[in-house]
């Protein structure tokens, strides 16, 4: 009752998959053409037109599982038949499972395990509020994305090239941020695997493959300081300070603790500067589409500025917390440096400049017709503290309104209407497509992130609901994607289809959105000695409970806003006590503990 | 009545692509999706069934053309309705194929001229067989596919992808093999232009852009060689020995004349030698997935020697002919001590060795359970004349045996049923499909080849059947593919689709085909001072016809076998007059000459 097909990679050429039912097979197809038909797609197979499969063996090219059993029912007649897909490593340990599900009941048994076994894996973080499309994506939906993502990465989809994409190195970094919190430790062994494609000089190959782990393309300006930021994000997480002291290799087959491959990083972006000393945009930063560096290599990206003051921030406090002072006050006169340079150069009037081009011309300028402000110099100049209260509110206001719409942040805007050397790729896409301004999902959660920064709840909440899948369910016709899943894009006011979402599932928008809402909106935040209470939500919210596990507890939080604010911890009692600020002490005792917040 | 499709690729902004009916259009579809519908395949579009499109426009994803126009028709009554596909550079060029199309007897007109335009092209090479199905390759479809890889290499195809592979060295170098005699300019612009991602050093790039000309890739061993073989053709076609005096610039910016170049590939070759002198196979030779190199980087390739000893004998001689003896005379050394190494080394008994891995362990030996013997290092053997005619014979008797199959010659036997790290890819595909023992269509040219210059023109033959694709036009069910188009390769008999073509269209076949049959079995073979006439046929063709446009004469040639022989040129006659020899002089005077050749 079984088809087997072997896989032919070389590593694991004794691998297979089979496909089982607990009927009689009365024909089989292992051939994809075999049962669908010559000029016939999915929608029509022959087999099923023809009532029998053909009894096709796939050996290369397109294998394919199509087992045909016979069940007789009569009026009203329910009977179940169990089909089992499955991969093994060794021939023989399939049996186990032909044994196991050969009874209906024992499916059912192995559903409620496995959903166990996921309620288990979300139940770190838990939340009701009073939006149940808001409840449903954090409690299942994009934490299962999260997981998704950082298995995953760019290796396979509908969207990807597996071998030729794999692992990114700014990518895997990402998806960390919304990962750690359900398995750290595998989070723990997946940045060191990152870390051993840096280079000993602090810049990293920007992917590399999950097989052979070897890397692969470099040059790109801001791989390496994604690095810095999930690392501490997984020591907030953890509080396993031992990491910084593991020696992890450096591509080259040189090595160094974690500790040094985050201080190469931040001193590699210190070094290569720009003229107006900014650190150099290399082949891209995060916009893989934003290519300024021609013959000079002298393109600057003010993004990758800002990501550095915030991650030399974080290695400032973080060397301060080691007792490495030295360092500490080094990293700090770096952020305090960059942050200045940032505000004599880039600042536009009303917003931040996003680059400047090879030969030093600024791009996304209020100067320019099209491409005139761009989102994530925004974003990131609030959440690196680069713009002070006063610019913060003058740039998320400009964001909202030039880069707002129902259906989320543009990347920037206009969107280019002809190609510009000096900007690359970015300018070849169809207007409001891509790269090209459309709607590009990933940095929607870092405005979120920034208006709570700012405190305020409505619009970090507004953006929230603008890119959340479930918020789209009834507009399916125009949305396209699956209601439950983050997009990469969704086409920009630019383009026709304005609203039409693309490229499911493998996003970087997964992870940031789920720290944006969890961490920012409702306001959970783990640090080194705690969690930090600090919800920024709409003002109509009169409460909302998350339930937390930090440290090997169990945090059970209820927040109540009585005099509904976007804002603010008034009071905070951990099992009935009050306790002074809004910080939640570690009990590490796997104990529950209620935490009562009151906002005012 | 029209839709256009402006592209987006940056070098050609402007450009687009227009579909356009000579009928009233009622709608439209420029959306893939809108036409065929969700969740059907072009084998049920919605737009069909419903009898009308959605007026749908694209801008970027997946483009589509379709238009919709009414037409009713009485019983009997035949109408003529015009549809154009094209292509502009500029906006209102389309204007004049509307107005030129509007009337069905334009089109006809317009037909009629582009088989003129082709006949114009394919009568430089023409010929009538006893075999119907011999003549319709050559004289049209196999010229077509020439034409076709000579264009688009690896480009874009079904089976590529254009932007990761565009044009390869060695796979373009081939592919002049076949386009020469078609138009001789566009291969001296196109070897150029290879050349130009060959390093001063001697060796190259693998693969370029076709838009940029950017090269990529490097590491083969073999590619450089490749450039030889293909710039003496060229001269041979025609005459223009200025090619070899033409500065070329080298991928670093360097330059240095063609000639420069080849001496520069053949050094390389002589210079980077293996343990036993071979040269190295670097990560592959012509067999992308034999990887023979590893930690020690010192795989040897016998079928790299093989072309080296061709290459120096081939440069000996044209350095001999523009008088550069020191030249002429380390060729010659060079290609006597290459020979001298293989026989020594790589001799196994019954044929020779394809190469020695990484440790020097031989791959292709007696000793071997799978890949025992391999066909291209004993083709290349009697191509290179390497093996002496008892060897020759002794090699191609072997192929026979072990490596003929009605559906072609397998790439080697039997094929690999576990992976060898020491050969690499090659041993990972399933048993009997590409470089894992298949049929590879590239390679039996050369049997025939080897077989015709050891005079058995009945073996040259029979191989020429094979894989000919009009002979399998009968067995569609089981060759699958075109029945006019070479594939890359034909299922083995270690595969259970034994004799199923796959990958069609782009592939060194069509060009080494055509070397075979038409210089070779049919025996009209350019050289620098006019055509070579050398026959080798099947034993029972009584006759056969060949008209060969050359050097700007065309030449009509009768071949009569009175004796049935398969070789061997007893008479000629030109213009009436008897030759000595078989080397058709060289008349460049545009008119027609009358070649009787009499076999025997």
């Amino acid at each position: 009752n079984a088809m087997y097909h072997v896989t032919l990679h070389h590593v694991c050429q004794s691998h297979f998959a089979y496909f089982w039912s607990n009927l009689p097979v009365k024909s089989y197809d292992g051939v994809r053409q075999s049962f669908v038909g010559p000029y016939r797609g999915e929608a029509n197979p022959i087999a099923v037109e023809r009532g029998t499969c053909s009894n096709s063996t796939a050996c290369g090219w397109a294998p394919f599982g199509g087992l045909h059993v016979a069940c007789d029912l009569l009026p009203g007649e329910e009977k179940e038949v169990v089909f089992v897909l499955g991969y093994c490593e060794n021939m023989g340990e399939e049996l186990a499972a032909f044994r196991t599900y050969r009874r209906a009941g024992s499916v059912g048994r192995a559903f409620a395990a496995l959903k166990s076994h996921w309620n288990g894996t979300l139940e770190r973080y838990r939340t009701d509020t009073p939006d149940p499309a808001v409840s449903s994506m954090v409690n299942i939906w994009n934490q299962y994305q999260c997981k998704t993502t950082f298995n995953w990465s760019r290796s396979a989809s509908y969207y990807e090239a597996g071998g030729e994409r794999g692992m990114g190195f700014r990518d895997s970094c990402q998806d960390t941020h919304g990962f750690a919190h359900q398995i750290p430790e595998k989070v723990r062994e997946r940045l060191a695997e990152i870390a051993s494609v840096q280079f000993p000089e602090g810049r990293a190959m920007h992917q590399y493959s999950p097989l052979t782990k070897k890397g692969n393309k470099e040059g790109y300006g801001d791989d390496h300081l994604w690095l810095i930021l999930a690392v501490i994000n997984y020591l907030k997480e953890s509080g396993d300070f031992t990491f910084l002291d593991m020696v992890v290799p450096y591509n080259n087959g040189e090595a160094g603790t974690m500790y040094e491959h985050m201080v190469q990083a931040l001193e590699y972006s210190w070094r290569e500067i720009g003229h107006n000393g900014l650190p150099k945009a290399g082949f891209a930063d995060w916009n893989d589409s934003l290519n300024l560096s021609g013959p000079n290599g002298m393109g600057e990206s003010v993004m990758i500025a800002e990501q550095f003051v915030l991650c030399a921030k974080l290695c400032a406090m973080l060397a301060a917390r080691i007792n490495l002072r030295a360092d500490s006050e080094r990293f700090g006169v770096m952020a305090a440096v960059m942050n200045e340079r940032i505000n004599a150069c880039a600042w536009d009037g009303a917003w931040y400049l996003r680059a400047f081009d090879d030969e030093g011309v600024p791009v996304g300028s209020h100067v320019n017709p099209e491409g005139k402000i761009w989102l994530n110099t925004q974003t990131w100049a609030v959440i690196s503290g680069v713009a002070d209260e006063m610019r913060g509110i003058t740039v998320m206001d400009s964001v909202r309104e030039h880069l707002f719409s129902p259906y989320g942040l543009h990347l920037f805007a206009p969107a280019y209407s002809s190609y510009h050397s000096n900007l690359g790729y970015v300018s070849i896409f169809p207007r409001g497509l891509k790269e090209n301004g459309a709607i590009f999902c990933h940095t929607n959660p870092w405005a979120m992130i920034g208006e709570a920064m700012l405190g305020r709840g409505d619009f970090a909440f507004e953006y929230y609901k603008a890119i959340l899948p479930t918020a789209h369910n009834d507009s399916a016709e125009i949305h396209w994607t699956e209601p439950y899943v983050y997009s990469q894009m969704i086409a920009g006011k630019d383009h026709p289809d304005f609203g039409q979402a693309k490229n499911s599932w493998l996003t970087g928008t997964a992870a940031w959105n789920f720290v944006a809402v969890s961490q920012y909106i409702l306001g959970v935040k783990p640090d080194y000695d705690g969690l930090i209470i600090d919800p920024c939500i709409p003002k109509s919210w009169k409460k909302f409970t998350v339930t937390r596990r930090f440290r090997g507890s169990t945090y059970r939080i209820k927040v109540v806003n009585p005099a509904g604010k976007n804002r603010g911890v008034a009071r905070i009692k951990v099992d009935g006590e009050e306790i002074a600020g809004n910080l939640l002490p570690l009990f590490s005792d796997g104990k529950r503990h209620a935490v009562q917040v009151t906002l005012g």
